[in-house]
Order: C-alpha cells, then structure tokens, then sequence
C-alpha cells in the first residue's frame, strides 16, 4: 500500500452560495492528491503524457461526510492498494485541521495509448518507480 | 419515476489538455439536471433555500463512458425513481447528439435547515407537485 | 457591428460564499458569448480549430456592476465592432431578467496557427462570413 | 508597496484543449494572491468576513504573455501599492519556473457591509497591520 498526503488551501472561488465547498470541486482536490502521489515515486504524471500515454478516468466515487469552509487548511490522503494493470485505482480521504474526515473517494482510470485511444499496460518504468512502495 | 431532459453545450473552459471534458466537470452537469428537474415540477430549487432548506449532497457516483467534447451539445437525462423522504435520489444520463452515452451517475441530497443545519423530511409543497409524475 | 445575444442560466456551482456569481466566471460567460456570435455567422469556433487555427486571449477587462445570483437567466450580449485581423476583439454586456447591467468586459483574441504558434490572419472565409453583419 | 509572493502548481483541471491554463482561471490564481498577502500582514480575509465585511470585486484586467502549463509551478506576485480607503487595489505578476512573465493583472474590491450592502472603509486593524509594509 502507497500512501501520500498532500494539502491544498480552499479558494473563494470552491465554495458556493452554501458556504461550503461545493461539491463539485472535490474530483480536482482528487486529481492533485494522485499527481502528488505518482511525484513521490520519482516520476510526474506530465511525463507520462509527454511519452504519448493519458490516462482517462471510468469511474468516480465520493462520499461526503463534513463540509469544508473556505481558507480550510485540508490534507489529501491517496492511497494506493495495488500495482496498476491496464487499470490504475485511487483512494482518497480528505481531512480539515481537526483532523475530521471531510470525504472519502475513489477513482479508476485506464492507461491509454494517446494516439490509438487503445487501453495499454502501465508502463515498465512506473511499476519499478511505484514496486519499492509495495514491499 | 420523474424524468427530466435538459441540453447544455459544452464550453472550452470545460475541457482539459486531453482535448475532452473534464471529469471533474460531470457534477456540475449533473446539478444542471436535477435543477431543471424540479423546475419541471413547478417548483425551484431557489425557492427551497428562500424557505430556509438546503440541500448538501452526500454521495456521488459516476461511470464514464465515452468522451464529451468541445461544443457537444449533451442532454442530461434526470430521473428521479421515488419521492424523497429526508433524502433526495437522482439518477443522471449523459447522452451527445449521436444518442450515445457519456456518463451516468448518481447523487444523494439531504433536506437540511439552512438556520440548525439539522435533517428533515422534503416540505410538503415538493412532495404535493412531485407526485403527479409518479401515478 | 455585429451583435449576438444568447442566455445562460446560473449554476449553483459558479456562486460563492457571498451568494453571487464567483467573479472568475464570468470569463466562461463571455466564451459562451463569442463562441455562439461566431456560431450566428454560420460557422464554429470549433471548425477554426479543426482548420488548424488556435485563438488564445491576450487580454481581458471586467467590470461589475451588480451581483448575478443562482439561477439566474442572463443574457450575454457580444458585440464584435470591428473585422478581424490578426486580433479579434469582443465586447460583452452581462444582462439579468430585470434588464439590469450586471458586467460588461471586453476581450482581445490572436489567430494563431495550432502547429508553429505563430500570429496569422483571419481566414479569408471567416471574414466573408463575418461581412453581410457589417455592411 | 507590500508584495507578497506565493506558489501554486497548475492543476490538469486548470488546463484546456488548447493545452495551456484557461483564460478563465487566472481570476482564481489572483484570489489566491491576495489571499496570502492578507495573511502575511497576520490577518485574513476570513477573518474579515466573520466580522461582517465582504469584498467583491468591482473590476479585473489581465493581460495574457505566455501560455501557462500542468504541472507548472508558478509564483504569483502580488502588490499593493497603496493603503486601502473604501477600494483596495492589487496587482499580480504571473511568473513560471525560468522567471518568464506569465500574465500580469489587477483587481480592484470594495469593502462592504455585508448586512447592509453599503460600501464602508477599510477596518482600523486592517490598516494597522498594512501600515509597516509601507514604511
């Protein structure tokens, strides 16, 4: 299991007429916590891409369980159970300053040729980058 | 069962650098759908708040099938299955001009007062407009 | 000068904690403008693109002069005053349902050819459909 | 002129199909700005709202000189150059990691009764805690 934690400060411009964080905008606090978690083993998702792979999302799951306010200090956790196939799936837990559980989440996504839009195995060099964390 | 049809077009600002609509974008879509839902009732999901009722979400699914893309105009099928009680369920489609699918998805609401942010059932004049759509 | 009006309507997700419309949206609201002034000539923004032009923005101004709230129906009225050249400038009117000015702003665009980034001139078929409004 | 410097990484979510940071979210970098110059002065906006003050903004430029990236790094540079009366005033210089010039901006907020909606002065201790920067 690969954890990272990683913080983001919330912006005005997340919350909404609520006051809170509106829930729409947790995919994108979801999507810095997994970037951060493939920059902790060495390599960045940018690189991925810039060697002809994108990795589009199938599915999405949040629950929301505490609002989060605006200036919230937040930690994202990303947790990784597995070594990725053609899949790769994300957890996430998302906590305020009282160390409260504002959501919990996960994602899947599927490694992709960028020119054939074909789904392909994660490649050699992000298995051996993410395997020291699975030992 | 309640079902609602509304059709927004996709705007720039919504895609990302992979030339398709952002995953994290689909909530957004989702909330159009369930707000023209029950405009479609003779009601607005303004008028809920004005009468001192919000309605924090606290669930989210989403499957992604197929990409949208820049300028699509998609319609948001919504369908409410069962008149709310303390909670709201809706059910999304997300469908481009070929009919094909997009995405579907999921939401759970919660009725709320805005002022003791304590749960309480849908208020009566939802219930009284929703029910002509499930005889 | 050629104008075009079009509506949108307020998603929940584009106010913030003060109950309006977040000011950083009001940039998507001017894209829908342009993107649907460009459409009533008969063409897309996104055929330009296909045709290998890109058109970033150089500068943009805001002025707000009334809060838009949720739910809103707005109309964005966007006025192209002059035949594009190497730049493209739109002017924008934010108007709510009571007729009041909510923003106005104003845009500058550069064609730019997609594969060497350079500046270009308009096409020659853009300009011939921009001309009947200009006459 | 009290400057305040912070960093932001670019989000996928921030892109476009263009490749690059939309246009639109320049206005939520800008937040973030003047978000972090308030704080490095010991206060924070929040801080003000919870005493009843709200700001909106009355007016935005930006001026766009090199396309921003995902996964750039970017330090936002904001500055005000004078102490706030009922208007506070601050601009922004955009900056990537080989200190090229992004985009540069300004905004101007009217301080403002949130109850009343009247347009008020800056608070004492919001001067207060200005003034040192200005010496």
């Amino acid at each position: 299991m690969f954890t990272s934690d990683t913080q983001i400060r919330v912006r005005y411009g997340e919350t909404d007429k609520m006051g809170i964080v509106y829930y729409g905008n947790f995919p994108l606090y979801f999507e810095v916590g997994r970037t951060e978690l493939i920059r902790k083993c060495g390599l960045t998702y940018r690189k991925l891409e810039d060697d002809g792979i994108v990795m589009p999302v199938i599915s999405l799951n949040i629950k929301y369980h505490r609002p989060a306010y605006y200036d919230n200090l937040l930690t994202i956790r990303t947790i990784m159970r597995e070594l990725p196939g053609v899949r790769i799936n994300f957890r996430y837990e998302i906590i305020n300053e009282n160390k409260e559980l504002i959501a919990e989440g996960e994602t899947t996504l599927v490694f992709t040729n960028a020119k054939t839009k074909r789904p392909r195995k994660a490649p050699d060099y992000l298995l051996e980058a993410l395997r020291p964390f699975f030992v």
